[in-house]
């Protein structure tokens, strides 16, 4: 198999994604940042329009990209480099440009939020969908907005606004791994400890109140309230049998001593 | 007006939002670029925990914060700085920890679009809100965590995660600000009732935990994670001051008695 690819498959970037589409950037640090915020959502797919300086797709990759990249260097190595957007985007059934301001053009403006569903869509029907991301001082020039399908823009602070290009990327990584894998966390919740049973639970209460009864903590008038209320309580918890024996061991070990 | 104030004012960042606390960090850049990540979402309130190599919130900011927060400098201005997680959490309703790593806790375990829901619907009944962002290598330590009432995790690339500090605070901030400007948060509130200022919990969790040793419920070897659990148990769903007074009345009466 070709290394590139096996490389790619072993960080888990070869589902089909969003095409990230860097139109003429000046830095290769920033490049490199831009693989790396890619490879942290799962995006392993780079395009590059006419980076300032040049780039090489057969030999060395620049240092600054490569050190910037860290480990995320297999999406740099398989990167793709094109002489302008038309040739980047030819293949690409629908094209999104992002963009910081306010375009005079007639297209709809999405939150990535709000892109991701329909990008997700299309891609899962096999369609191939890029993201125009443009120059770090500049952004996309009209004409380069003017060859995609809707602009993406970014809901931040209007009187504060200063993401970068690789921050950019980052947000619709972000967005797009929320939207494949639906939001879901990568590792196990709560709520997969069954709750105890209610007779474990009952029988605590039970023994908690005795032992209050003994101590004297509860006035005869206020007995059945105060008692309710530490149940309400401890079982507002959702306790699993685990957390009952815990804390019933507990109580026991304050009821013991000195007795 | 305080020029510190009318500074966040002019960047809009004055609004109630949930609290950055930054523990220990290493670096300067770090801190500043998250106060940029920050601002560029509306988030205006920093704490800083213990940071290496000092912070001084009266004289001059060190120069790498201030240089890498660009304009986010108000934020870097106001930003108030606390020995331990303890101390800036104290007056916090509730607590967020942010880790990449599953821990061995009994948590809730949120992404950042799962958290900011509930998270604005508590800000707006005028409750605080904290979330704690641990060391650059190492994070936070469980016994932070422990202090929390909730995990955020973000949800990258299992094979390939590398977010940095300031990544983090971005996604946190990206969620802040799409909820924030949704008017509508469809959330209802498990009690009206708000939950008990992380002062009180702390101070109820010192004194079970100093019973139990007293009453030698511990082993040795296993006083941490028995403690830790009992705070979990207890943590879960939010007690409210009268519930932790309750609580602690309880277990007062418990102690008392033959003694």
């Amino acid at each position: 198999m070709d290394q590139k690819l096996a490389d790619l498959i072993s960080l888990g970037l070869t589902r089909p994604s969003p095409v990230i589409i860097l139109v003429e950037q000046q830095l290769f640090e920033n490049i490199g940042m831009v693989a790396r915020a890619m490879a942290n959502f799962g995006l392993g797919e780079l395009r590059l329009v006419k980076p300032r300086d040049g780039w090489s797709v057969s030999s060395t990759l620049p240092k600054g990209a490569h050190q910037a990249a860290s480990g995320a260097v297999p999406v740099l190595e398989a990167a793709k480099l094109f002489d302008d957007v038309r040739a980047a985007t030819a293949d690409m059934n629908r094209v999104y440009a992002t963009t910081a301001r306010e375009r005079d053009q007639m297209k709809q403006v999405l939150t990535p939020g709000e892109a991701m569903p329909q990008m997700a869509a299309r891609i899962a029907t096999g369609e191939r969908v890029g993201i125009l991301f443009g120059r770090e001082r500049t952004g996309l020039e009209n004409a380069e907005i003017g060859m995609s399908n809707a602009i993406i823009t970014f809901p931040v602070n209007p009187v504060f606004s200063s993401l970068n290009l690789a921050q950019a990327v980052l947000l619709i990584g972000y967005e797009w791994m929320k939207h494949a894998r639906n939001d879901a966390v990568p590792y196990t919740r709560e709520t997969d400890v069954a709750p105890a049973r209610q007779a474990t639970l009952l029988s605590f209460f039970d023994f908690l109140d005795a032992e209050l009864d003994k101590a004297g903590h509860f006035p005869a008038d206020k007995r059945d309230i105060m008692s309710r209320n530490l149940r309400d309580i401890l079982q507002r918890r959702e306790m699993s049998e685990q957390d009952v024996r815990s804390l019933r061991g507990a109580i026991s070990a304050l009821v013991r001593r000195n007795s």
